[in-house]
């Protein structure tokens, strides 16, 4: 017999209203009731107070949205998440959280508070977005679709988060576990992963918590990312004497070393198995058109599946820039001064892996084939590499919905009903499977 | 018989506080008194009004140097000489200038009232620097030698105008001409001399400035600019998809067009003579180091003394742009867009030429040749462009002293009280000599 929910019919936008009582019906159908003892994601759709907090979050899909948009709007760029961090400690708690607080770290931290017995889960989303100050991040809406930067990596996450509290709430869920939401800082660029950092190797809930789930981006929910990539990042700045752009032509310009090394290291030769990649993602430097600049400088991401492939990359890339502060030294002269070229390590993030076997994954993928999905196994470089590269077992998980361009400023999610409540569905059979339903 | 005063011995630092005294019998012994009717620049020598103005010069050159270095303080990057252009309002005010005002473009001007008779003349120096907002403009002094990004382009220039004004009116000396005395906007980099478009094409000085003279930079006042280099300045921007720098890997990368872009004009051949030059001053763009921008660009200089050298460069220049574009998007994929490249011109310096023979020319190289210098003669792009391009006699003069590293955050100066003094008398000769004195 197949245990997949799938075979129900699709919900019809006509049916939304009435969906989850469709839902639970079709999974009364599938299922025998025999079944639901032979797995935790089985014994989780046993629960009425499952059931009924899939009506909550079916009902309460609206709220959700305009959460998401004002989430969405609170910019948050990297290192300056106070903003939107102090909206989210407001939100949770009119969300039903009472035991919320900030971090020294600047986590946004809420404890719900289990019947003890359970081990200490915690459910993170990230405050932070790649883009800097003065972005415009106001939300435009078509119909379902919505883009703003930052709306689905990671927005809406974190409304997922606080749509789970008011669910639970809803339902009078008591879980074995106590359970951390957690709305974190430092997962995006230059902030390598210092909210989890801080979370799980300093503050107050280190060596505590024993299961770590990231919602981090939009997706259906199918997939499971238990393999962290490893990543080192990199600022190269590139020095020189400086001057005037006439009267001291042809001294050694840092800008064209940056150019030269940028041009060699776009054609550098990485394997697409194990995944390695790299990229160029700021550049800046110089004071005005008209001076040879005294710095120019650069943003570098290099990250592999294989630490052995991740070490090669990064030698070669060390190897492209300083030669071409070599070439630029030997192109034009140096009666003012050399280029010197500094490679800085800026971010380090830890490989992981959380084991095929381990009973998180087993939990999730049963959780996932249940909503009808085949789950699928990842690699990415998320903030479950720090729980991960500690032992830790971590999975980070879709949020729900769909969406693409994240990371662009043409990002965007189509929060269309059926397929986003059925992710939040899914994380929310997950996170219950793992803290156990009294 | 040689007219040059460099026959007199050079006067030695003991010797300052007389050296004003000293250097007027040096021009008695050296200029018999029939000669001196031979040329303005020999009338001015007649003059005792000049001779007590530079006296007034030499004794009050301590304050020169205090106002030298609160002019230095006053930070102004382009497009915000605001702040400085108040502060000097004031300090012309305080040389003694009380018909001062700010023009609708910036420019501070004073009008030093002549007897009428002669033609106007303008005499400037820029307010701008080339350094952004937020530059540690705190000026180190070891002894004579000041630091300072600026100091020398073109506040030592500023601080000349306040003391020719002081100077002339402590020697009580009255000019048939009027004397615009301007601090002016817009002459570094992004400025495109926006300053003097106004002064000379729309405001309503506009048509009335017969002759002009810009003091820029330090240097120890020999050197006449009677060539106005044409300049063009573009901002080229490589615009794509963007896109998550491992989820997205493979995408065209703004960054390596850009990259590829300089890395190609880095080699690009230029003569050195006619002199032509090219420069990557700015470099920019991009969100994250985690992230492909969507855009990457330069600000890039071309200059030269000649127009078709000037033209060829430029088409060589946004050849090659194009050309980096196209290989990007030949390298890697364009299935979510291809880069584009947008090169806009940004700036545009009109070449000019002030006549070799022009009296303007002559009276300037008499005057240098009695203060024991052999003028030198040359092209650079400078605020005399404009009037150079419409025709009206204009020379850019150094400003005194000497120094180094301009356009640097090293940038320095000397005071060195008898280079210093001699430059700003050289520049009251010649605007003297230009002006008529009664």
């Amino acid at each position: 017999m197949s245990t997949k929910i799938g075979e129900c019919p699709p919900f019809e936008g006509g049916q939304r209203e009435a969906q989850g009582v469709l839902f639970f019906i079709c999974v009364l159908l599938v299922f025998p009731l025999a079944a639901f003892a032979q797995n935790p994601a089985q014994r989780i759709f046993n629960q009425p107070k499952f059931q009924a907090a899939t009506e909550f979050i079916s009902k309460d899909h609206d709220r959700f949205v305009r959460e998401l948009i004002q989430i969405t709007e609170v910019e948050a760029p990297p290192f300056k998440e106070e903003k939107r961090a102090k909206a989210f400690v407001e939100m949770l708690r009119q969300s039903g959280l009472s035991d919320v607080s900030i971090d020294a770290e600047g986590n946004v931290i809420g404890v719900r508070k289990g019947t003890g017995g359970g081990p200490l889960i915690a459910i993170a989303a990230h405050l932070d977005t790649v883009f800097p100050e003065g972005t415009n991040v106001k939300v435009r809406q078509q119909g379902t679709r919505l883009s703003a930067p930052g709306i689905g990596d990671d927005s809406r996450a974190l409304a997922v988060l606080l749509m789970l509290v008011r669910a639970m709430d809803a339902a009078k869920i008591q879980t074995a576990s106590d359970i951390l939401f957690i709305g974190n800082v430092g997962e995006e660029g230059p902030g390598d992963l210092r909210g989890m950092k801080y979370l799980f190797q300093r503050g107050p809930y280190k060596d505590k918590i024993k299961m770590f789930i990231s919602l981090d981006p939009f997706g259906p929910g199918g997939d499971i990312t238990i393999g962290g990539v490893g990543s080192k990042r990199f600022k190269v700045t590139f020095k020189g004497p400086g001057g005037h752009s006439y009267g001291s032509f042809g001294l050694v310009n840092p800008a064209y070393a940056l150019g030269n090394a940028i041009a060699r290291l776009s054609r550098m030769q990485v394997p697409s198995k194990p995944r390695t990649t790299f990229n160029v993602g700021v550049v800046g430097g110089g004071t005005s058109v008209n001076s040879i600049p005294f710095e120019s400088w650069m943003d570098v991401d290099v990250r592999s599946e294989s630490k052995e492939e991740l070490n090669k990359a990064v030698d070669t890339f060390t190897r492209l820039m300083h030669e071409a502060a070599d070439e630029e030294n030997r192109t034009r002269t140096t009666s003012q001064g050399r280029i010197d070229v500094d490679v800085k390590l800026i971010g380090d993030r830890p490989f992981g892996q959380t084991p095929m076997n381990a009973s998180m994954v087993q939990t999730a993928a049963g959780v996932i084939q249940m909503f009808g999905m085949n789950p699928t196994y990842g690699s990415a470089s998320t903030d479950s590499n720090i729980p991960m590269s500690m032992g830790i077992p971590a999975l980070t998980l879709e949020s729900g919905g769909f969406g693409g361009r994240n990371h662009t400023l043409d990002e965007w999610i189509d929060v269309d009903k059926m397929s986003s409540i059925r992710g939040i569905n899914i994380v929310m059979g997950i996170l219950l499977a793992l803290a156990g339903v009294q």
